[in-house]
């Protein structure tokens, strides 16, 4: 049986080493890191989102300000206050909570983020910089699932690692930063996605499987080679009756069957979702520091 | 026994379409594509590859400056003579030969180059827009492999390509493009380094191989599938007494057994090599149409 990845107690662990860092900056005279977050609209998940990241800066020391706008806001007004946020001092990170509502251009949107204040790591210039070794934010589930393996002591080196889709966010980030140079990488990586005949050939093949397609339970037994390290990056919501809300998060791997044959697994929910949040609040302090050290 | 992938009559073939773009250009009023070239020092391969750039820019009708600074040239001065051509808008792409002579920083050279003038596609910016599959500039080398792969008709969605070589400028961007989304993509791709234990276990597996780790004759017959796509990105000076020079490009795959498996090979010299300055030419030429529609 896989020893179960706790990401809950590790996110929970690493923000208590924040707020001891926070406490070290008050103490040195230094003010506490402050993230920005724009949510546009009135998207319930995209609301819900935002309030974790306020709790989580709460919880931490940051301060930290939302700016809420109407969901008919112009990408002129939009760029104007991201404009306004990029040159006060005060602020260390900006977000623009995604997705944006229709009419208004993701792309420029993101584009008009200053890179220095970019802790979600989308602006290309730091998408760039991570592709070629350069220290840079990393975006926030890529660096969480590494802070996962390190935690957990996994060994990455020389193993076989096997992504399963090919994401902006997820996917293609994953494959580059675990075939890095250095601790905690240096893994060969396969990138599979949609137009890969026969998936299973390679994760039979892999140490070391992550899935992120976003298709419930794809990932089954059979594909799996014994004592492989069994990371879910899948989070669709799913009817259940049985809930409250009516839904469950189910993951991208098939958890009941695979456990037994892994030697380390996520679980969904309490896995690799407690830990972009916590990917946030790492990049915004170091952001801060960098600012308050200039 | 292998077809031979011709680089070089592909790059003249591209070279002829790209002069009569221009001809098109000037009927049309606007002026011929212009490429500045910065030359710091007196490496003499640096001069000789600036000398062939300035060739192939005479060949297709471009303008070509380059800028020969001495070898003591300071930090400031390059920056400085960066930021005139950023401004010059009589020029539209702009390069900055590698290796710099010691003692000038590479990173912020390449930084400091104006994202649309920089066609190496070498700046971060443009290194992430590549990633997140955002129109840019490439980066010469996995261009020139991606225009040899479709110009020769090869079938690549769904095929499984081994990288040998995990390098900034040929083998994580070639991973990238290959398992993009689109046609002449969308592989399934194994990224293999000197961390890989057993290169020859993804190798066998492979469709196509791209060999770019700079290791002459690494990849020999036993490790490659009958059939397979090789493409070989080594160019190492070794000792030639019976050369003029001294020396001939011996290419990471040891050619003359593993032709005879192989459907298609590039040779060494005549393969890749001849694409990469095709590949700068297309992107002056894109960058020059760019800004003189604006």
């Amino acid at each position: 049986m896989a020893t179960i990845i706790d990401g809950k107690a590790i996110a929970e662990k690493i923000k208590g080493e924040i707020a001891r860092q926070v406490e070290q900056m008050l103490k040195r005279g230094m003010r506490a890191p402050h993230l920005a977050a724009i949510l546009v609209g009135d998207d319930g998940a995209s609301m819900t989102y935002v309030g974790h990241k306020e709790k989580a800066c709460a919880q931490v020391g940051f301060k930290s300000t939302v700016y809420r706008l109407d969901k008919h806001t112009t990408q002129k007004e939009l760029l104007s206050l991201i404009a306004g946020i990029n040159d006060d001092d005060s602020i260390d990170g900006l977000i623009v909570q995604l997705p944006l509502p229709e009419g208004l251009d993701e792309q420029s949107v993101i584009n008009a983020i200053s890179a220095d204040k970019d802790v979600d790591g989308f602006h290309p210039f730091n998408t760039g910089k991570m592709m070629l070794g350069l220290p840079t934010f990393l975006p926030a589930t890529p660096y969480g699932i590494m802070t996962l393996l390190k935690e957990s002591n996994i060994e990455t080196k020389g193993k076989h690692c096997v992504i399963i889709g090919r994401s902006n966010i997820v996917g293609k980030p994953m494959a580059n930063l675990l075939s890095a140079k250095g601790d905690g990488a240096d893994c060969t990586v396969t990138l599979c996605h949609s137009r890969t005949p026969d998936i299973s050939h390679f994760t039979l093949d892999a140490d070391i499987i992550i899935a992120a397609l976003g298709h419930p339970k794809f990932l089954t037994r059979d594909m799996v080679k014994p004592g492989a390290v069994v990371i879910d990056v899948g989070i669709t919501r799913v009817e259940d009756k049985s809930k409250k809300s009516g839904f469950r998060l189910q993951g991208d791997v098939d958890y009941e069957n695979v456990a037994p044959i892994a030697s380390y697994i996520t679980p969904v929910p309490g896995g690799v979702g407690p830990m972009t949040i916590v990917s946030l609040l790492k990049n915004t302090i170091t952001a801060s520091l960098k600012k308050q050290s200039l």
